[in-house]
């Protein structure tokens, strides 16, 4: 892990009206890397959610059509997640949906795009759609955002490495 | 097929702020058969989509984390759709995404609850969520209406069979 990585801003959009969350980050490294570091797992397991966690994958099928399930652990307890990946586009576009154990009714549809700036540079769009606004705030009141930016710092440590 | 079945309302809500739409329709059947009829490829081919319509299905894992592919064929052309079984809660509950061929970039996420009424009949209830108020209304417009009125036509048909 580096300390000296330079981490750019995370802009977390909740639009009032409409039940999304969008998610916008740029990273020093081309698509190819970023869009690795979201469908190998043993890459993935290395940055995904906020610090201090550690992340284990008991399935992982990263292509269109495919399922995962892991969960995270700290020295509170362990967090279970599943869903699908819906489309895998490579180096372009992942489509999945997401459930966290906890609140087994609930699920929402994420989109990740993943745009070439030029330059070895990326810009990840996330648009999350949840199925009301209140799902959604639930969401955003859960501490979602640190764990978005935690995990995104830890991706800028492990792209120095790929 | 019967031509005497009696065939309930479907009510098909778009609100004009959240892009959704929810159809509720009821059937004079008991929830365990309206569940198998969406999970059973064999009995899936008989009722879903408009009339007039030939289904074929080239990938079908009715299960969590399972997905499928299928495409509906007229006089006209071929029509395909495929998606991801998020979750499937037996005889209650099947999420599942969506998305159209011919409209690549456009997924959707639906969420269809088994209601028991009692008395052999079920109420159906789907939420689909859409990213956008547009990518809603751009479905909506599209004839959707017609493929849920005659499908569910049809499966009123299918349910007298089981």
């Amino acid at each position: 892990m580096s300390t000296t990585t330079r981490h750019h801003e995370v802009t977390i959009t909740a639009d009032p009206a409409v039940p999304t969350i969008e998610i916008v980050r740029e990273f020093d490294a081309p698509p190819a890397a970023v869009f690795r570091a979201h469908v190998e797992p043993d890459l993935v397991t290395r940055w995904l959610g906020p610090r201090g966690m550690t992340m284990e994958i008991t399935r992982w099928e990263a292509e269109t059509g495919g399922a995962y399930r892991y969960s995270h652990r700290d020295a509170n307890g362990e967090y279970g997640f599943y869903g699908s990946f819906h489309e895998v586009r490579p180096g372009e576009r992942i489509v999945q949906t997401f459930t966290f154990d906890g609140y087994p009714d609930g699920v929402c549809l994420e989109t990740l795009h993943f745009q070439d700036l030029g330059d070895g540079r990326t810009r990840l769009r996330g648009l999350t759609a949840f199925e009301s606004v209140e799902a959604r705030d639930l969401a955003v009141s859960s501490g979602m955002d640190t764990g978005v930016v935690e995990g995104y710092e830890q991706l800028d440590e492990l792209l120095t490495d790929l």
